[in-house]
């Protein structure tokens, strides 16, 4: 017996011994399993085999792990299932008239006094922050005046090749010259709409699909048509195959990897086919990616971006969402609309701020991206389990919610008779942030859904949260 | 005799001693004077008073400092005549069909191996590096990962409360809930362009006008309608009189203080009259105030905005002028517009970036801004008059150019022979920086214009530039 057999052997041991204990009920769900301390001791097994026992029997569904409470033996449901099939959209141009009701959620979001579970925005625990501070410090030391300069407006050449660098991951092989960095994804998304419409044209959305774009459509005078995505399967090709042969469509904006809100991830070869439709029509596709980097499992997901051959994908991303919301950095590869674009970034904004990419140029060449990226994805992914287990726990039977495989938001359906928005009221009543499911579609096919975030970091105000939330949902369901 | 008398009277003598030398021949024009130390040993007067005499015969034109060099005796004519007039632009809705040539003229401006007579920016030099770089390093110690977060929407509080302080020199009075902080003026005049026309409107202009304004009118599909600005008198109430009384027009954008590029200062009277003119017809009204902060008098101007009075006066500003252009930090005071600038703001770039904001804030706070300003000013208003004194010894006799008061750049009118395109590339090819007055305008008003930019540090290589400049400009004059 090899070493490394040897290893599997003992946790092995260890995972069949607490199976014999919950299956001979000496631990209950619910029952906190022993310290690894105190487990390692009694069973002579080495700290890190009862870690992997742990690790294992988590993945099986059999424990949970409560960030900064310990192992937990699972309720026999611990997720909700998912949602039930929601009603395929109207397949027609919808006018844009959701800004009233987003305006008051937005509102919402920027109250620091609700419970953060509204924003997508990772915890400032979970960030770098001390890294990219460090990094600041000493570039302001030696940069001699430079970081009040203009940037160009392309952007710092030295962040652009590390972005290169990385979106070979995404499949993405571009050169630093056909980056364009932006303030944030938003303004890339923002540019790439103003370099393709006009008011009135039409515009493929997913439905769900970010109120922000929703918003960003009706500020330009455009209609969205919505094709369904689906939590488990994404956008299907034939969806967008029917949309494209029965209008007029000018552009599409589509989420490749864990789409906000329904955590989406539309299949690899779906997103080819997609590719070759839009190509096939000479329509540009606006790519939004910004979670593309928060995959749960170990392989990043590819983008629309990988299959285009003309350049008529025009791909968004950012550093919101996993390094730094406030620096505001993100960027966009125009593709065939480079030129159009670096113009349009000119006029709105003249070049992103210098600082700030000067930091980030230097953090990523440094290594410490991927490190801090693993450490990010699994707080997520372990907030995201609690956070489901929590729903299980304290929401009316008929809930049901998404399991998405990365991102960092659950899609919940509420029972029918609650109307979201009424219930988004409620919990801000009670203090507490969430986002109604009829702000991700011009249409009201998701009027009992809400999203939740599971990137603030978790801790009792957040369970006592989840548990209100429960209450009043409850409460909703028998008035 | 008190001593404010005595003090006078001291340096009177100093002032009469050195016109005695220079009416006697003892010093001609282009002389070096004695050194402040010097002369202070030889007439027994302390430096301080020695210095004023030199800063009261500068006023007077009859001497003339040149940075890091001392002072020298003036040449009778040491600046050359303002512009004559130019051809009034036609009074009609314009296509704006500029950007070919702009996009050019950009390239030129961000190549750094050019001399930089073509961009606005503060050298580095004249900025306070050192203080904002202390600010952010202490800000970034003990802000707790609070520097990665998003900022809310409208803008850090703090440095909204600051710039509401500033704003009342300005003849401002608002509260920091009016404040929309933005990327720079440019975001903001583009949030407001978007605010408040649709493609096809028509949007007076002063002309010649900043080009970027010019590029977005083009971007968003938009029509000119171009009143003429005059460099000594800047806008007449008449004019816009006639272009509100004869055209449907959307909005206005108008430079209160300094225009880029001609330099123009509308007086106070006709600012408050143009005001009470788009008012009468709710005809909005953008003000750009990028340079008022620029003026070399003592008394800052006044604005556009401080004459309105329903909140149809959509300020922009930022401190890319004065302080730290690579921070892309300015802002909006968008009147009755504020909730739609406000959304269009979160779907343009969400929010502006938090670090930024909270070094601003901070030295802003701290008192620094207006010592700063202070030397910027006499900084920028030597080195115009270096300039002034350069072209009038290099170019060809019949070139004329501006006296402002304020602001960065000098517009300079060539001899009529010389086409301003064809003398962007010849200085292009001799390693100097320059913008062509065509794009300035969407009509051929100042095709023999060029704008010189005075805020980079003044050298003996930006003396030898001039110098070659002058040269070109002459062959082509004879050839």
């Amino acid at each position: 017996m090899d070493h490394a057999e040897d290893r599997s052997y003992r946790y092995q041991t260890v995972e069949h011994h607490i199976n014999d204990l919950i299956s001979s009920g000496a631990l209950t769900p619910g029952d906190r399993l022993p310290s690894l301390r105190a487990l390692s001791s009694r069973m002579k097994a080495s700290i890190s085999t009862i870690s992997q026992a742990y690790i294992r029997l988590e993945h099986q569904g059999t424990i949970e792990a409560r960030p900064r409470s310990g192992f937990f033996v699972s309720s026999p449901n611990k997720k909700l299932p998912p949602p039930a099939g929601s009603p395929r959209p109207v397949l027609e141009p919808t006018r844009v008239n959701r800004n009233q009701l987003i305006r008051t959620v937005l509102d919402a979001v920027g109250d620091q006094t609700l419970l953060p579970f509204a924003i997508i925005s990772p915890a400032k625990e979970l960030l770098p922050h001390k890294a990219l501070g460090r990094i600041m410090r000493r570039v302001l030391k030696n940069d001699n005046g430079h970081s009040l300069t203009y940037a160009p407006c392309e952007g710092n050449a030295d962040l652009r090749r590390q972005i290169c660098f990385r979106s070979i991951d995404a499949g993405i092989s571009v050169l630093p010259r056909d980056i364009l960095i932006t303030f944030g994804a938003m303004e890339g998304l923002h540019i790439a709409l103003r370099a393709l419409t006009r008011p009135g044209d039409n515009v493929l959305v997913q439905s769900p699909t970010y109120f922000c774009f929703l918003q960003l459509l009706e500020n330009c005078g455009l209609r969205a048509i919505e094709v369904p995505s689906h939590p488990e399967t994404g956008v299907d090709p034939a969806d967008v195959a029917l949309a494209l042969e029965t209008f007029h469509i000018r552009a599409g904006i589509l989420s490749s990897n864990f789409n906000n809100p329904d955590g989406s991830l539309t299949p690899e070869p779906a997103k080819k086919t997609i590719v070759d439709l839009f190509a096939k029509c000479n329509i540009p596709l606006i790519e939004d990616d910004v979670s593309g980097e928060l995959h749960f499992g170990n392989t990043r997901p590819g983008t629309y971006k990988q299959h285009d051959r003309k350049g008529d994908v025009l791909y968004c991303s950012s550093f919101s969402k996993t390094l730094a919301p406030g620096y505001r950095v993100g960027w966009i590869i125009p593709g065939k609309y480079h030129p159009l674009a670096l113009e349009l970034k000119a006029t709105t904004s003249v070049c992103t701020a210098t600082p700030t990419q000067m930091v980030l140029a230097e953090y990523l060449e440094s290594g410490q991206y991927d490190r801090h990226l693993r450490k990010l994805r699994q707080a997520i992914a372990t907030q995201m389990r609690t956070m489901q287990v929590a729903l299980s726990r304290y929401f009316p039977p008929d809930t049901r919610a998404t399991r998405p495989a990365g991102g960092a938001v659950l899609w919940v359906e509420l029972p029918k008779k609650i109307d979201a928005v009424d219930y988004f009221f409620r919990a801000k009543n009670a203090g507490i942030g969430i986002a109604p499911g009829s702000i991700f579609s011009t249409q009201d096919n998701y009027n009992s859904f809400i999203r939740l975030s599971c990137d603030g970091l978790w801790n009792t105000q957040m369970e006592a949260g989840i548990q209100t939330l429960g209450r009043i949902a409850g409460e909703m369901t028998c008035g």
